[in-house]
């Protein structure tokens, strides 16, 4: 089979790998469709070294059909499915207090070990979730990201009601957004770039560009003076950070959720002041995916306006990844396996 | 009256100042005793310029007697009394939700306005608290801060069975550690100071010096790898809030108790990375002042082992205030008012 290959920082390669071959409670599946993450191009640019072991084939968010099952498998060849992409170890303090998200040796599939961007692969039955017949195999490449956004909003208690700034319009970003709105929220989206407030705005979303006014004077404006409810930090950045701990107003929350490249500093005394809840959100649990599977069943959200291109893997590293970089207008480009051998 | 004015940075002076008159609804109170905060320290090195405008006479922790009252007061000439210095403005956000405490202009008496370092201080009446008869008028000084750290453990929600560390053992850390230990948690203080360790360990608090060996590795040694279920930063360093992140284990709270003298640089991945809460916590509002009085009033939190020295207001300044300064084996220095004049 064919797969995409990181081989260490701004190195991607296509290469012949076998197909893999299930173990005892593992299911084999044949890719339909993987999303490429921020995460991803992280990992691409070097930017997670510290867990990334090259070479190692990338892909987290994903869909296919299931090929071949074990004894006793609850699947069937052709059943259409996702996957949540962690294997923990189970002994851990996470693991052992049911926490499986935080454990403190997380592999998750296409970061700690090879991952979904190649023609097939095997993961452990558990972790396979089947599609209704009105979930698409390429919105179900959506469910992961959707289940961090569904983790995420779960986490800050995003109710009815509320004022809640997403600080960055990038896919985390715009699905948090989506899912805030789908909690009965108001929600700001802070965003610079054209390509991103324009989407964010045809999406219905109100949207405040910092280079041109001032994010908390905007949203004290609109909001009575109330400030954000919930503010949610999804650049990864310190000025991100920054802009979400000014925002909030008192007894607030900021949700850390964007991978921060480096440290970052930040006035704690403002956390004091407002006695703000900053806190932060790691991927998600088995009823995050069940919820996500749920939002997209029920037609609450609906991931197909957010793909903007569809690749091949001959075509996804000049056409996807580096399109990325040369900040070409895409949100998520999806690598299609359908056709491939 | 004699007062402890605040001149400028690193500038007190002792003064003649008019005894205050109270206008309607205010209560004039006889000085009895005023304990040194630690940001009263801070204040007279001038690291608050941002809020106190000099001169100013300091104290907001004290206690006195009740000397004039208005018309249909419920107090009368004698009582002896503690006060809530919080003056707030009842019209911004955070008043307006009863988070009077979050006053976006407080006025903290000693701080932003004149306050308790002289012989008499006119205060609202619905700002003072009139003591049991156990509890005597030394102690009274102490009821600002026990609030402070009852509302910090009320935030942070300690309960029973828990792993609590606190990073800094100077008034706040160790009252904080006597109101922890009186939820039921399991108390590490880490600290640096000979003196200030062994006054812990003498109160039975388990220290960690982290000069001689890792606050984290310590913890999770003794607590079978789980780590802090909550971590208390009350020295208002980088250094401590660090510690505080490292050493809390998968979905702990972090709490932002000490003032930071300046931005702190902290990797925002280990919050993430384990789900951590970090929350800010400001003074006390009523019922904190109400659980603090009972505490005392109950014989539960016994404030007299922490009185180190008694001055009177000529001799404060060189043996408490640069006594500090020279780093001498205090914990809590009170300024008696009673035999002044």
């Amino acid at each position: 089979m064919k797969a995409l290959v990181y081989k260490g920082p701004n190195q991607l390669t296509i290469e012949d790998k076998p197909i893999p071959q299930p173990n005892h409670g593992e299911v084999l599946i044949k890719l339909a469709y993987a999303g490429i993450c921020g995460t991803d191009m992280l990992c691409y640019h070097g930017g997670m070294e510290n867990r990334v072991r090259p070479p190692v084939i990338l892909g987290h968010e994903f869909s296919g059909t299931v090929e071949t099952v074990g004894l006793e498998s609850k699947f069937h060849k052709g059943d259409k499915v996702t996957v949540e992409p962690l294997i923990t170890c189970g002994r851990c303090n996470g693991c052992q207090i049911g926490e499986y998200n935080l454990c403190s040796s997380l592999n998750l599939i296409g970061i700690d070990s090879d991952g979904a961007m190649a023609g097939y692969i095997c993961v452990p039955e558990e972790n396979v979730y089947k599609l209704t017949d009105n979930i698409s195999l390429k919105a179900a490449a959506f469910v992961e990201p959707l289940a961090v956004c569904v983790h995420l909003a779960q986490k800050a208690e995003i109710t009815d009601g509320q004022n809640v700034l997403i600080v960055g319009g990038g896919p985390i970003g715009l699905i948090s957004a989506f899912v805030a709105r789908i909690k009965g929220a108001r929600v700001f989206i802070s965003e610079i770039e054209d390509f991103r407030i324009r989407t964010a705005e045809e999406f219905g979303f109100e949207v405040i560009n910092p280079n041109k006014e001032s994010v908390i004077e905007t949203l004290e404006d609109k909001t009575d003076k109330r400030g954000a409810d919930i503010s949610i930090e999804a650049t990864g950045t310190d000025t991100g950070l920054i802009t979400c701990i000014e925002a909030t107003g008192v007894k607030g929350t900021v949700v850390v959720a964007g991978l921060p490249k480096k440290p970052a500093t930040i006035d704690t005394y403002r956390i004091v002041a407002k006695e703000i809840n900053m806190i932060g959100t790691r991927v998600y649990k088995k009823e995050d995916y069940v919820e996500a599977l749920q939002l997209m069943q029920s037609g609450k959200f609906n991931p197909h306006p957010l793909i903007s291109r569809i690749e091949s893997l001959e075509t996804v590293i000049e056409n996807g990844f580096r399109a990325i970089d040369r900040r070409e207008e895409v949100i998520k480009i999806l690598i299609d396996f359908e056709n491939e051998g």
